[in-house]
């Protein structure tokens, strides 16, 4: 029967725009459900109906739709917009508030997290669901306006959601034609519409999109109709709607003044001397949707219940991964090598770990920005994730061919991990220097705890001839910089089997994998266990050392050699292997201590820029420049980073130190956050 | 007459296969104009055309090319393609290789490079042209490829330049339906005519790109012609045309096999036993293009004496900005502020300074991605850089709306800055937040030695309720690590007339400006020669100091209120300012060391993550986790930075150095590259 919408529709409608209004006044800061399935009273419902709030600036009527549909966000909670330590901060933020999906504001990331959210319904739907057990099949709204429509990243996601044909996405389009510039005339007078349908996506209009609800209802329904496109809905409003400013960016990063708003109340038929109102019919509208998402989730959990009883090993499996164990075992599939065997690429290591994780950890999903051959992130006979209509790959297919869309790969990556945290595992490959490219979609996996594990090969200097344009310089300290994002630079196949280890352990953290194009050999002294603690020694000598050389990845076997080399001048060396900084840091002071100690200079040698160094070593082996387009080899040694360079510069620093003449302390114990 | 393309023509472009083939061959590693106005012996001839390859990796074809025509790169430089210190490296370096216009090879820049070039010619056309002299009045051209057009850097960019209506943009898009996954069917399905279409390009199709000389021709005379729109040439060819690999992905990033490398010659008209070949009538070819380049060079060196005589001012400004130098006295423009002067935001000072810039700095051209409001970029009556068809400004306008688009802004406003290196100075706006959206760009602008001024507001917690998707952490620590970038901080007033003096003084190096949405107090001991060194100090105390407070911008005044409260507990605490560490790094290690002496703790004091303040300090006050949604005040108390809770950390610094009982030694001595 087709929606008619009436006089309750349009109060409750009327409630959350003077709630949103109350809601922004009260901070003095800031900016239709009748299809939408989800239980209120278990946000994690896995078959939930996913809502991405793209333009999160104008979270707070997300807060209020929480709250009027029986969310634990209460009108206290709204009171509290943007204050410290709320549950309702300025922009959504995933694990704060319940019901919120992604974490959104950076503009474009929610629109690219939606095209995830929908990869991964797809994905999970082609697994599991069987003839009458549609296990999976919710929908992915996403509200998105035209900040988030003018980036980059949503370009590139929506591109790849038209070639996916995710027809379990939905769009809507707050097309108000208003930035915090003034009109979207002045930048923005691109053709949309058009702009969609050249991406393949079924592209719907409403007219007045402020209050024709009729015509947003059939609008969202015809998205659900069709299967083999995503849909986006132009929808023409006013932003402000209502106020006397309705239409100017005046009304888009301010309260409304007061006088205003009186007024709006009284035309929406509130009492403007009330505030936080809910009329009683309201309560009903959204008391009835969440009534009707309790149902559907006790009905899909008698579904499942049944499934369990046809389909034992794919309920076992749904279970354990709803329950957020890795499966019994898995991690006996991580190879150890012993230092006799070949000196092999990491980023080749990591193709043959990848293959056997892919056989035992069926949520791990991986995929490349269209470097799959340099990468080597896809297991031989893997599928490939692909609508099955253009006959390359199936939805269940566990490769995702991204192209060259580095931010949208991570973005969309973060949208499939969210999907539910344990369900899926992303893994995405691109050269190390890109993933700069994808800096805003890292930056929202680390603050949201998404367990994303890039696979960043061609990781320095040592990539070659590509030369500067590609070889990273700043790349890691940038990303070691960010909080809660475990970057592993592993230095032979012991830390390469430990880095993914600790990536697919850390069920709240983005890893990134600096990974070599080179070969690297198997190193005396590394162990998995070792390796796991992000640092330890590698190399010990006899008594008081004279000198720690310290390093990671492909420049540990180098300092390996420069450590031989000083031997044979008389010069005790050390050597430690520091493969990943943020877990090495989680260690205690002892350890630590333990492996960079006080009493000698410690020397770091890394194929990047010195930054970030002086926390570990007193003097520092990098570049601080940029690279060089040549064989790797002849750039190593331009750059002074051989083993005999390194021992000549440790000499010059053992040098440095005597001339002092007075004791060598370690930064581990001199240098510290307080 | 139209263009009649004959054997000889063929016989070119046979030379470009072959000699690219060659060059590609002996490196062992790589890849494979008539209407063109270009003086290859001077390269730097301010009206030439401007050829951009935004997919870079076919370089070599570029190197070739550049021979033909008689730039300085000979049959010995392209033996030497991508081997050390060679001037043909893996990717086109500009300054490297006469002729190359910008670096590209990370995709999508060099599109976003070559929008900038055409806005450049079109602000200096419209700004110094008169009737009968056309002093700016060249094209660019741009060659893209599939991986350009998925990036979204190259999306963003596409549709500001159809708002823009640049006519003088010419794309030639590489068709060739394969990138290094495979053919483009597998994730890029879209319809680029279609989209280009709605970005308002002029959209145009040769069928036979391969050797259709005719076609291509005309539609290049087509783009010519069309003066509201850019246009885009969709070109289908056949990668590796004429291999028998033709048409796969196989000859995508590796040298032809030795035989089918004879039968391509062969193929040809050329004899396999010989190498590195140019026939005399391919040498007719681009000696005549080379001649009436040098010809039209000269026409216009006589069109410019003309105008001097007759717009003495302009010719004037012209010639000043050709020679590199800003207008006499334009320091004078820097104001200066006294401790009794108001609290102001740095974002607000800025402002100021643009303002007043603007009228001495002719060249100094501003904008913004969608942040005006609240960057405070638009001085009081500039002019818009609009297409004077929208009625919106004109192209001699001085502000740019970039629209929601911080990457495509940062990659068009390297294309502007590379128009000529003094010819005109961009300054952008946006959150400092996101300048991570554009890392790929800054990146490239500090390879490339461009003077981009990034107006980086709202640079901490202090931006308060929006958050921490929007407080910066590890962004600064980033470009930090990122070589030749300046970084600058500055605390109040004269801090921020010296980071624009020095931003605007650094030819080569682009710089970031973090400033502040609170406001900051004028402090006692700042001036702009002070934060001109990168670093100085403060404020002094008398005697061996207890402690030295090192901090940067706003946090700057907090260190001072620290030092207060500390001397009132008997605690002789000194306070540095570190404005800019790029800049403080390159004075004399004795003044680094007097800023920062031995023999005292040094606490740094920073709203970041605390990596790389080691290098400076022994034990830093920052923060190594997110931030948080509230007002600004109540954040910095949540972190723990107040002048109270700095001084309560100082005294625990200064305890735990006290029981380790030795002396204390600076990081700048103790901690270095070697």
């Amino acid at each position: 029967m087709p929606f008619q919408p009436n006089q309750d529709d349009q109060k409750a409608i009327n409630t959350i725009r003077t709630l949103a209004l109350d809601t922004v006044n009260k901070a003095n800061s800031g900016h239709p459900a009748r299809f939408f399935q989800c239980n209120p009273s278990n946000p994690s419902w896995v078959n939930r109906d996913r809502f991405v709030l793209s333009n999160g600036h104008a979270c707070a009527l997300q807060y209020v739709l929480l709250h009027l549909l029986g969310y634990k966000v209460s009108i206290d909670d709204l009171k509290q917009f943007r204050q410290l330590d709320s549950i309702t901060p300025g922009h959504p933020e995933v694990g704060v508030t319940p019901g919120i999906e992604v974490t959104t504001g950076p503009l474009g990331q929610g629109f690219a997290n939606a095209v995830g959210l929908a990869i991964a319904q797809a994905h999970l739907g082609a697994t599991f669901n069987k003839d009458g057990y549609p296990l999976f099949d919710n929908y992915t709204y996403m509200f998105t306006g035209d900040g988030c429509l003018m980036e980059g990243v949503s370009s590139e996601a929506a591109s790849l959601a038209g070639h996916l044909k995710l027809g379990n996405l939905i769009a809507i389009y707050d097309d108000n034609q208003i930035s915090i510039d003034g009109s979207t005339s002045i930048a923005f007078t691109e053709d949309v519409a058009k702009r969609f349908e050249s991406y393949d996506w079924q592209v719907l209009h409403v007219e007045r999109g402020d209050d024709d609800l009729k015509a947003i209802y059939e609008a969202i329904e015809a998205g659900r109709a069709e299967k083999l496109k995503p849909t986006i809905i132009c929808l023409k409003t006013t932003i402000g709607f209502g106020s006397r400013d309705a239409g100017t960016h005046g009304v888009h990063g301010n309260p409304l003044k007061a006088d205003d708003t009186v007024e709006i109340k009284k035309q929406f038929g509130f009492d403007p001397e009330q505030f936080f109102v809910v009329p009683d019919e309201t309560k009903k509208i959204y008391g009835d949707i969440a009534a009707r998402g309790a149902e559907a989730e006790k009905k899909w959990q008698a579904t499942f219940d049944e499934y369990k009883g046809k389909y034992a090993d794919e309920a076992a499996d749904i279970s354990r991964r709803l329950e957020g164990k890795l499966p019994d075992g898995w991690e006996k599939a991580l190879p150890e090598f012993k230092p006799s065997d070949d000196a092999v690429a990491s980023r080749k290591l990591s193709e043959v770990l990848l293959a056997k994780l892919s056989t035992v950890v069926p949520e791990l999903v991986s995929g490349s920005a269209d470097l799959t051959p340099s990468n080597l992130t896809r297991w031989k006979n893997a599928v490939d994730f692909q609508p099955k209509e253009n006959g390359l790959g199936d939805y269940s297919g566990r490769y995702i061919r991204y192209g060259v869309r580095e931010h949208g790969m991570g973005a969309i990556a973060n949208g499939i991990a969210a999907y539910g945290p344990n369900l899926m595992i992303p893994a995405i490959g691109t050269f190390l220097n890109f993933v700069s490219y994808a800096a805003g979609a890292v930056r929202l996996a680390a603050l949201s705890h998404l367990r994303v594990i890039w696979v960043a090969t061609h990781d320095s200097i040592g990539l070659g001839e590509d030369g500067p344009t590609h070889q990273p310089i700043e790349t890691v300290a940038h990303f070691r910089a960010l909080p809660n994002c475990n970057v592993w630079r592993p230095a032979d196949g012991n830390e390469t089997s430990a880095a993914y280890y600790v990536a697919l352990t850390s069920t709240h953290t983005p890893s990134i994998l600096a990974l070599t194009r080179q070969n690297l050999p198997q190193l005396a002294g590394s162990t998995i266990q070792n390796a796991n603690k992000g640092g330890y020694v590698l190399h010990e000598v006899e008594g008081q050392a004279d000198v720690t050389i310290v390093a990671t990845g492909s420049e540990v076997a180098i300092a390996v050699e420069a450590a031989e080399l000083l031997g044979k001048q008389g010069v005790k060396a050390r050597v430690a292997s520091l493969p990943c900084w943020e877990v090495f840091r989680a260690q205690s002071q002892d350890y630590k201590l333990s492996v960079l100690p006080d009493g000698a200079p410690i020397i770091s040698v890394e194929a990047y820029t010195t930054m970030g160094w002086s926390e570990w070593s007193h003097a520092h082996v990098g570049i601080d420049t940029f690279g060089a387009s040549a064989p790797a080899k002849a750039v190593y040694k331009k750059f002074g980073i051989t083993g005999e360079d390194v021992a000549a510069r440790s000499q010059k620093a053992i040098a440095h130190f005597k001339k002092l003449g007075h004791p060598v302390y370690s930064p581990v114990s001199h240098s510290f956050a307080i």
